[in-house]
């Protein structure tokens, strides 16, 4: 583990401090290359070899010891946690979301937690059953029906909770929240439902729909789709991602 | 929901603003006391009576819908999401965290995302399995087995991780890590484990054990015991609490 020492000197992270995103397509990073896409930040990819489980190996473990991607290293070491990086990117930048003590602040904190801490993790239990419950077929289809559950409340409840995304984002657009929410819902459609019992169709929410259709309409998003060939409409109508190098699972 | 206006005004909250937390002894919302109390603002609380299911009544659902516990009530909403509380009420005062775009401020978000996403979820889960598993005791079972395994990863990563707290706190003590990380070990001891398979013991751990006789000496933590009966080593050796009004569970 790296140690700091103490001190409070102000970071002023210029255009050319040195970004490496350890990624896999599809995966979680996909939204920090969204967020620094859209800073305009300078960055490069470290691709993480799933198919060799190369999220285990020393060397990545030393950047984040959960073996969890992605990783960001920046000049102030190695961050891991998708949410705790976006807002760490957000608050150095001064962009995307609202400043804080402004009054649309504790609505944005509020719902990216709630995306990082209840959406996410409910979908990463239907991804990766057998982390949660074991091998057992029988007991990952009880999983499976408990989260398809939830996972509809939680689009009810994003949904709703979104219904004034403008609210959210005071006088700046896009905020994480454009960014994070739709690779969740795109995550949702291709990888927790099942395709031969589809429960979830994006457009009967019409907030996270047009959320969505902006996100599609971004440079952010085109970078993205030929960086992780992720096809033509990667959160309204998403297909498996086709990625020039490395795989999603 | 309430929808809030398109707005950047500036918010200057006084120290007779009201907060409102909404509670249950022993829950999540402990942690957001102890907050309330570093920082020496006035709130009151409202207790959520658990043994009536009180979290999931229209009242509270309209507060928030995913009937967790805690609930802030701020001049600036509702706010739910225990991270995102902490995070907001540390912002707004400038108190309890390394300051944005100071060098420990990453590590200091990294460890804060992952007691919130990764650690404070795994516990989660062995609290109430059948919210992940259904009501079948042989799933359970087998629920319990995994994610134990998973806290003892947990402990030796935040172990690891939090070995140069001062690193964390920069010139700031405590930070809200001060207050989090104590509450989460204390219910890995009541909770998380089987009084009849003891296999947490806090003094392995140095560092987090000094966090905790820390936390032991602070003010905040004796309102703490107080208010919701934790008794005298709520940290270092907990035992159920006996609280004044409600319940933990």
């Amino acid at each position: 583990m790296r140690r700091q020492p103490v001190s409070t000197t102000v970071r002023n992270l210029s255009m050319t401090d040195p970004y490496r995103l350890h990624y896999a397509p599809d995966n979680a990073s996909l939204i920090i290359r969204l967020a620094l896409e859209e800073l305009g930040l300078p960055y490069e990819t470290l691709l993480v070899d799933r198919r060799k489980t190369a999220q285990q190996s020393p060397e990545y473990l030393a950047l984040n010891p959960n073996g969890t991607i992605p990783v960001l290293e920046t000049p102030d070491g190695p961050l891991f946690e998708t949410a705790a990086i976006l807002l760490w990117l957000s608050e150095t930048t001064g962009k995307l979301a609202p400043p804080a003590r402004t009054e649309n602040r504790a609505a944005f904190l509020k719902w990216m937690l709630w995306c990082s801490n209840t959406f996410q993790i409910d979908l990463r239990h239907l991804f990766y059953p057998e982390k949660v419950i074991g091998a057992d077929p029988d007991h990952q289809a009880q999983l499976r029906r408990v989260f398809q559950t939830r996972l509809k409340q939680d689009l009810d409840i994003l949904e709703q909770g979104l219904s004034d995304t403008s609210g959210l984002a005071g006088d700046v657009t896009p905020t994480l929240l454009d960014l994070y929410v739709p690779c969740l819902l795109r995550w949702t459609k291709l990888y927790a439902e099942m395709p031969e019992q589809p429960w979830f169709q994006l457009d009967t929410y019409p907030t996270l729909h047009a959320i969505c259709l902006r996100a599609e309409a971004r440079a952010s998003t085109h970078a993205a789709q030929q960086a992780e060939g992720l096809g033509p409409t990667p959160f309204t109508a998403p297909i498996l991602a086709t990625p020039p190098e490395g795989s999603a699972t």
